[in-house]
């Protein structure tokens, strides 16, 4: 409960536009509606998520901002929002023709297309709001600050 | 700017979760993504929809309600939600096999569904918010209050 | 549809804490969860309100302002906030003795206790937000503007 | 309360973050601070705005759509956004140089530069929310529709 | 500030109404008052309250869930709101027999009835808002995930 | 991922209106547009800023309260809100003369400002919320606790 140094972490708030179904196909129609109820209706329904990405670190002594705004924007269009905007995201997008995109599967691949990419700043979190009353905080292998 | 008789207004707000994809098939694929942009992506994407039925009229005497909500969410639910909540809005509805499924008709479709369903109350207008940033009024034929 | 003149409104809002009971007391226990539901549990409940006052008029040409927002806050803390902050409104305020506060009963509470005493704007509505899902607005008497 | 024809209204949110002073120069210390209270602070201090731009009209038959947000985002961006945004409105937008920037005469200003560029849909509503518990509505002179 | 493996949460959230009066029966009314203002208000007054449930754990590598969303809002439904919503806390409710139902208890209380019941997942944290302006976030024992 | 004891946490919302210009005067136009774009006009802009200040310890046995709110605000009036409520920061706020007053910069202000003033309860941390998608978290030397 006690810290040798302090702690600065900002966020970004990003939003997009995705189909997806909840699916396997290796499963049975009952299965797939047990486990996922009206999420397994197999052309898609979708949601506005929201993206929040935070980063630790410290600020620039000159700047005094931990990582210039513009650029972290620029890694999230061209990493993630290019990518997952405005997409059936199991047909549209690679990474989920294998795996359910859930929003839990989902926030590993924001924290995956974005993690190393912001030095010197430290990627911290990735919280995923699929809608008012759920959401998804992930943390992976926290890289060094 | 000066009215007979006082007006009292109860809102009411829903949510559904749906796909959609913003395309006509009879145009070309410029004209589409002319018209339309990123939302003419032919799998769909989706929107967690923001959903507000307002009705107008008088609070019953004893009860103090303008209706009972119960009555309201049973009626919404059967006529609206059931039917549109984790659909993709162009294949699952048959409202929407010939009609782009924008706001703005999907607000003109539950205005539809709903009126000339709730008296005593009469339907006052249709609020369908599509995105923290875009959001759609409709008001029909008014019913008589 | 079309209008002789401008119109500029204002509105401002206001949060108080208050419990209520929907209950009739001449009702069977029956009745009473029939049309109430568990908003008759007779030891109360609550609610976080939300109140939004909106007036009309012209701008004051000097100051650029409708009213300033200390009279309107002042007139509001007196009349309204005063009376059903933080109180049980069936058995603390004398005008919800009689009448059930529901959120209808509650929004021309507010009405009367503010109308005719804004001049020179005049009180064009109300609206009580009782939870995030639900909402009344209510116009009595519209005054000259 | 009863309307010939339907109504259908968009709505479009855009944020801007702007400083503004309440002060006219031609009063006293004594009066600024009277009727402008802290906000008549000499150099200033800002807000957040979120401006809503609503519209009225008739969808495109074809198109499903009252008017192409892409045009309407470019009018506000040309019109208002680039004149507003990130700029002491006193002293950086000759409008405020001789009228004090309250909401109020913001929500006009607005109205004025939107006025007539936006057909065939009619400009309906300007609502300028200057913090979370304060904001105005404006209604110019109304175009036909 | 390192961590030896990814970390995931997710996060729901629900709503219930209580009324609750913040009050010692064993001191005076000054005291009372002294202590927690207008809160000492002996009739009670209410809160629309939040309540985010947070879980900590390992998605299924099959549904690539960390838990079915139905089971965890089963267990707060059966263990949280059908105790506390639409109640009077501190007499419909055991547990604030003794002890004063502020934030800091209600969200103890609540940890303490869902703790060990959501299996695979840990309750990671649970945060209760009780007004926009007002949270509380409670950590019990961690469980082992 | 597991601790020896329960923690808990209150946090306080406050909003505060100001003004700020980010801008370095050592710089050249060019280089302060590059690093800052637009926030470096130099008659400064504005934010409607949320701070939420977040407390940790254990409630009173007693009280069932961390601390009790009034003290909290109060603090924050003197040390912080005073400060900087409708200033313009760069040139009303001495700790800003010569350091840029980016959001990273005012919360660390407000963490010294607050911290150790507050027991027995420690300060945890002070989020900045500069616009709806843009917020800084800060966490300085830990008090015990």
């Amino acid at each position: 409960m006690s810290s040798a140094r302090p702690t600065l972490r900002i966020t970004r708030r990003y939003r997009f536009s995705a189909g997806h179904v909840l699916r396997r196909e290796a499963w049975s129609e009952e299965r797939n509606r047990a486990v996922y109820g009206r999420c397994a209706n197999p052309n898609g329904h979708g949601h506005g998520y929201g993206l929040e990405v935070t980063l630790r670190g410290e600020p620039d002594p000159e700047t005094g901002q931990l990582l210039p705004p513009a650029r972290l924007d620029r890694v999230v269009e061209d990493r993630v929002l290019r990518v997952l905007d405005h997409r059936l995201l199991n047909r549209d997008v690679a990474a989920f023709e294998k795996q359910v995109p859930t929003a839990e599967n989902i926030a590993r691949f924001v924290w995956r297309a974005l993690a190393g990419r912001l030095a010197p700043a430290a990627l911290d979190r990735i919280r995923l709001v699929e809608t008012d009353n759920n959401s998804v905080e992930y943390r992976g292998e926290l890289e060094e600050d």
